[in-house]
């Protein structure tokens, strides 16, 4: 795949390393920064959910500013006894799992360095991991930092972006370290059915690959569907490194605190880096997450309801732009993934275009694996008007003749 | 060097990576777990400052729970573009460094985070890296962690751990790609000469080395001491990473956030990794370091002064332990590091009699590089009451016929 940059940055090389040098920065953060520039913009771009942080955090945190004397420093490096324990709680009464809060659980700065810590811990270099395609760019980073080697499974967009067993289970006979996987899925809004991840973690244990896994929108799933977590799969207890968030469900994404849970053996070696690269997690963070945790909120059911109204709005505005685009409709997280029904569109450029002409951010779909070209990620977590606004403009910008350039 | 866990873990190798096989935890993360097992004890090993972060900074946060509608979002990436100009401004007050504050500088989720993202994104597999001996055991972890060398280059612990001009110049001519310097020094408080400075970039350009400068205690100089920045010499613009807190100065240390210059070239580069680590340094943090800068505060003043008494008084009770320790007196940050008069004395099995028999936590020197064995770091960034109740304690252990085993 290409390194490319929306910033149009012309990366010197000596002197960097080969693991950061193969890597590209995400266009999910350079879009933004780039929209910095230019006045006016609406996103679709990075997943940040418009809501202020739930009320009942908030004031909790306030109280804790005036009275608690530690809040201001570190806590422990593997993260808050407390919080440990709350979060091992809370795997059990979603997932039947048993976590041992002092030797499986790290509190993390954030669901992503969970990940980078995880993947930094057992990836080696050259080894290969698998990754679906489309899959959040993120992971496709973490994993050049390491030196691995991504290996794509194509999803089938037809049908839901679905996975493709067959073809799983032949990039599995290559001996990867890993598999890496968001369920629900960013950036296309897949929920995998149980009956995918059982094949999934079949062909993992088969072939002995970790799976590493990103439940991050667990708490958003629509409609009738059911969210099924691979750690409820017993074989898999020592197989599966689970990387979880605060930022989405409660609207936390700037508090940079998630956690992961993973077998003892591999959890000595994730703390190593942990230590290396952040001491520990945000204490103030820490202990917003564990107001987060202490209380069933309707503030935070609310924005479930929310979401999923955004994402039945997304979906009409897309049905009436059927020239532009086509899409899969997301059964969770707050992501669509349209293809831009213009052939051989370049995603970077229409992205780009959609920016400087048209005022509206997004991701261009090339920066989620090869399957991603021709596509464009739309995010429904801002607000209504925000959605409103920004397909108001595309469509007078797709009704002008700036559209033709592409044609 | 010895791999050594004070927790005494077995780490299963297996399907772990070289980069965290080959590192240790740091024994001072390690100290906390493990006394958090022990009823009872007083700490002189993590340096956290005992104070509460000033009141200025918790009432601006608490009024910015209340009406500040972005405080729980991300920020962008590199960092909020207001607490970017505010830390260029402070770095052209304090070392006359004029840094462009959208291209070279970005806000990292503490000091810590800066380093690794740095140390990842400039060290290949292999390369040497000069670190003084004793060194702040993380950056040896994070040189590990970028699979590079560590060499040693040990400072002369007779006049107060100096730099060794001849044996560094002998280590520059051996092709390493960087130096990483703390100065202040961790462990030792040792505070650099301009002169010495000045000897390291003229070694470093003349063999076209990094530095990467860990200026963490800059604000924490003891009597008529000057302290000078090697970003102070306009040559080492191109050709040096510094890295910043606002942890000790403030009482920060729970926030995680700090902040890295360096030539963009080089920035653009650790932008990557760091948007892999942890997307972007906690928002809520980056507000309160806004707070902290926005004015003159006569509480942080007083930690400056407090911490000097505490020096003072660590050093009056080591002098009153003459057949125990002797030591260097610190210049500068908050710990000392006195040498065990015991012959052969064992650092780790130390810190660990000294934990369950004494009930005092302390960090042993070998953690700190091969010249700290013998060694403990004891910091005395706590309280005047926990550093007497330290040295009484281990005063009683001293007169008890328990030391006769080290003898």
């Amino acid at each position: 795949m290409k390194t490319r940059s929306l910033l149009g940055k012309r990366f010197r090389k000596k002197g960097i390393s080969n693991r950061t040098r193969n890597i590209t920065i995400s266009a999910i953060k350079e879009m933004p920064i780039l929209a910095s520039k230019v006045p006016g913009t609406v996103s679709l771009a990075q997943g940040i959910p418009s809501f202020q942080t739930p009320e009942y955090i908030r004031s909790g945190l306030i109280e804790l500013l005036r009275t608690n004397l530690d809040i201001g420093k570190y806590s422990l490096q593997p993260g808050m006894p407390e919080l440990r324990r709350a979060v091992a709680d809370e795997l059990y009464k979603t997932r039947g799992i048993k976590a041992d809060p002092d030797r499986e659980i790290y509190i993390s700065t954030g669901a992503m360095e969970a990940l980078a810590c995880g993947i930094l811990a057992v990836i080696e270099r050259g080894d290969r991991v698998i990754v679906p395609s489309p899959t959040y760019s993120s992971h496709i980073e973490q994993i050049k930092l390491a030196e691995g080697r991504p290996v794509y499974t194509p999803l089938k967009e037809e049908g839901g972006w679905k996975l493709d067993a067959e073809n799983l289970r032949k990039k599995a006979k290559k001996k990867p370290r890993a598999m890496v996987i968001c369920n629900p899925s960013n950036p296309t809004g897949t929920v995998y059915e149980e009956g995918e991840l059982r094949e999934i973690a079949e062909t993992a244990l088969e072939n002995d690959i970790l799976v590493i896994a990103d439940e991050t929108y667990d708490f958003l799933i629509y409609g009738d569907k059911q969210y099924f977590s691979l750690l409820s799969i017993p074989e898999m207890r020592k197989n599966v490194i689970g990387c979880f968030s605060f930022s989405k469900k409660y609207a936390m994404t700037g508090y940079r605190v998630g956690y992961m849970y993973a077998p003892e053996s591999i959890m000595d070696h994730v703390l190593k880096v942990h230590d290396a690269a952040t001491i520990c997690a945000p204490t103030i963070s820490q202990y917003a997450a564990l107001i987060a945790l202490s209380q069933e909120s309707d503030e935070v059911k609310g924005f479930k309801k929310a979401f999923e109204s955004r994402r039945d709005l997304i979906c009409r505005r897309l049905d009436a732009m059927p020239d532009v685009f086509e899409y899969q409709k997301p059964e969770g997280a707050y992501y669509v993934f349209p293809r831009i029904r213009i052939p051989d569109a370049d995603s970077y450029s229409f992205a780009l275009q959609l920016l400087y002409d048209a005022k509206v951010q997004t991701v261009p779909g090339a920066a989620f694996g090869p399957t991603g070209e021709g596509h464009l990620r739309m995010s429904f977590a801002g607000s209504e008007d925000v959605i409103n606004e920004a397909f108001d403009r595309m469509e007078r910008y797709f009704r002008s003749d700036k559209i033709q350039k592409y044609q």
